[in-house]
């Protein structure tokens, strides 16, 4: 066996922060890293996972980089369970690069996707499933998404497991009649098993509208601000930061299609998403306008429909307002300082939809908007149901090939031979989630959709 | 005096990443991240400065957040001179929210822009200067504006004090002259000070020179390969990666105009741009295909003109080719198996163009290209001059002001009155390059510009 070369890669995401995470891994990372630092004896001798400040510096350039705290651990105790180092930097690419170009210039090589976590793997660290499960971790953007990946980290796959028995004695039964043909008893029991089969199928299906409810909140919830022109959206979209903090600041220059915002409203990302105001459809432009105001609607989870009180209600409006329907709409009537707004609220009332009279200039009742908007959120949130087989985009792939090959299992059970073969395919499909380590194939497919430094 | 709040907010950039940095900064800093930490007990017994792993949890919902290692530093003994926890975990989205949601409900409050720095700048941890240097620092993306930025760091602003005195001592001449009217030996002093300001005006100017050709290389050097279709433009692309291994790879899905890749060569970050292949130009699409190459083109630090041995050079190519004869562009004369090329070899050699010959199907001769890519792009960087006053991109804006109102001042010489006044204003800009703390509007103004987290 080679010994295992010694890799090096940013850990943390590109882009300018405030701070920055290099690791290196391998049998030299101590060693390779000794050579960049300025305080190398500080460094030799310094305990593992303490953190301590050090310069760092190129070896050849004689240049000095950055000032960094540095991490050493030794193996088997680290995450890879080989000798590591991380490295705190400041988080600029011209320091994340000096120091990785140092770091090479000492012996160190790049690192490709999932380098890491395969280490890991290799010294026995971690499984299939938890490396899968970390990936997970990495890439949830909402809660549900991450719950699942705690479960496969925990090795919570009884639902799972479950399973494979179940599609393992189904197939154990086929099998037997095939070989020994229609006795009685076995017809009894054929007929057990395409009970069996169709519960299996009604369970997959489950899980996969689970995963689909899951990926529709992918990257938080959608709130849009939508309505006619100087109804007032933005001063809303202003009030609704106005009480809860802006996750991220936009970068100056970022060009934007419709203005949108990230907050945390308890604990859930919110997307604020402020639309292009509704006129007179008759131009080109506007009609443009109107067809991105209804995208933005069809992906939304709650609309804000923002109108004045003071203005008439027109045809175009009230036939917009009636196709968002289903979606959770509430009729903002703005401006009741000024008018009743009683049309408005009229046109509400007899569609059914929820609505709700302020003077957004003089910020009246914002909160109890905003504690609407909390319930509706806490409604989707909780009505979400965890999988408990699917527990990420690539299972979601397989479940979908099992529900398939079940189908047609079910559709052929008296055909027993095809019925078989399919049946297998279900099988093997599931057991790719368990992930033969020696299949070099699914785990390369695996490892190549990690992220570097990972 | 107020106590002052404890913050937090991510210090990693957005994204996804392996890895991800949350600060918590203040007096509470400790007491609020025990209250998320569910191994309470080994958190608030753990040494500063020691990495420990704990599992973090929402205190309120009760949930499990992340594995996360945690580092303690007790004020004054940390950067921003209050208590601070750093804690490094899993840099999924999902994760890092719940991570400041938990911390939020615990106490905390969000952090804006600089909000660190600005705790380590009133704890006189830095001063202004060093504040603006850890800016530089995390914004570099080449090696020279990140050796401004040590300089700053460091404190080594001799130039700039020196000039500050030069403009000073001009500014008390001026004045007692204006005081004291046109006695002979003030004459003689005048004509002396005028001197003094034309040197001190072709200071700044050489200044504002370098800072220029330290933003024309600021994210990278640009390397384009363009040339006819098929004549192995991908092909060299492919083959230079081979050599140097890419920084980053694409996400998938990423849209992307041209193909571009990030490698670091000699240490340098280059990003290499394989442009759409020239032909025929009757066409419209192939118009704006030639637009994008040209454009390319006159951004780039270096071109590789690839073209094939086995082709006549058309009278389009030979006019594309003499366009960028000021640029660093080499004739990859490809194909060189199965024809010798002389035609192209004779033009590159009358229009005193480098070029070279090569088979890139059989990767000959690539090491000798690369070498030569390398030659340039040392070159580029040894031409440079590291500025001594203007140290960033606030300070080239304020040299800018500074060189204007010295040219107004020599202009108007003559006029005392007028030249004092244009002289006042070069010396007040002078002033907010060191930053009077007590002018709350420039401190806001940089810490604006900060980013969240630092």
């Amino acid at each position: 066996m080679k010994e295992s070369p010694t890799i090096v890669a940013q850990s943390t995401p590109q882009g300018t922060g405030a701070l920055a995470i290099i690791r290196i891994s391998g049998p030299k990372a101590i060693e390779i890293c000794s050579k960049t630092i300025v305080q190398r004896e500080k460094f030799n001798n310094a305990a593992t996972r303490k953190v301590l400040l050090y310069t760092i510096h190129h070896p050849i350039k004689k240049q000095e980089i950055d000032e960094i705290s540095a991490i050493k651990y030794k193996a088997p105790r680290s995450f890879t369970g080989e000798n590591m180092v991380e490295i705190i930097c400041h988080g600029g690419s011209a320091i994340v690069m000096g120091i990785i170009d140092a770091l090479l210039a000492s012996g160190a090589s790049m690192a490709g996707r999932g380098d890491f976590t395969r280490q890991a793997l290799e010294n026995g660290k971690i499984d299939l499933l938890k490396a899968e499960a970390i990936k997970g971790m990495i890439e949830s953007t909402c809660e549900p998404d991450l719950k699942c990946a705690h479960k496969l980290y925990h090795g919570d796959i009884k639902d799972l497991s479950n399973l494979k028995e179940r599609i393992n004695s189904l197939q154990s039964d086929l099998e037997a009649e095939i070989e020994f043909g229609e006795e009685e008893q076995i017809i009894e029991n054929r007929v057990g098993a395409r009970e069996k089969l169709k519960e299996i199928i009604h369970k997959i299906g489950m899980e996969l509208e689970r995963r689909k409810s899951i990926t529709n909140i992918e990257n938080g919830i959608k709130l849009v601000i939508a309505g006619p022109v100087n109804a007032g959206k933005s001063t809303l979209f202003n009030r609704i930061l106005g009480y809860e903090r802006a996750l991220t600041h936009h970068e100056p220059g970022t060009t934007r299609d419709t203005v949108s915002e990230r907050i945390l409203i308890i604990g859930h990302e919110v997307k604020i998403i402020d639309c292009a105001g509704i006129r007179d459809t008759s131009h080109e432009v506007e009609k443009k306008g109107i067809q991105k105001t209804l995208k933005a609607i069809q992906d939304a989870h709650i609309v804000l429909w923002v109108t004045a009180a003071n203005e008439s209600i027109e045809e175009n409006e009230k036939e917009l307002i009636i196709n968002i329907k289903g979606k959770k709409v509430i009729g903002v009537i703005n401006k009741c300082d000024i008018n009743d707004g009683v049309q408005k609220e009229t046109f509400f009332r007899l569609k059914k939809l929820k609505w709700f009279k302020t003077s957004l200039k003089n910020g009246e009742k914002i909160e109890i908007l905003l504690s609407w908007i909390k319930k509706v959120i806490k409604d989707i949130y909780s009505s979400l149901e965890i999988p408990g087989i699917l527990f990420n985009k690539r299972h979601e792939d397989i479940g979908k090939t099992i529900f398939e090959e079940l189908i047609k299992t079910e559709k052929e059970w008296n055909r027993k031979e095809i019925a078989a073969y399919h049946l297998r395919n279900a099988r093997q499909a599931l057991e790719e989630i368990f992930g033969a380590q020696d299949n070099e194939q699914i785990l390369n497919s695996i490892f190549d959709s990690f992220c570097i430094g990972k």
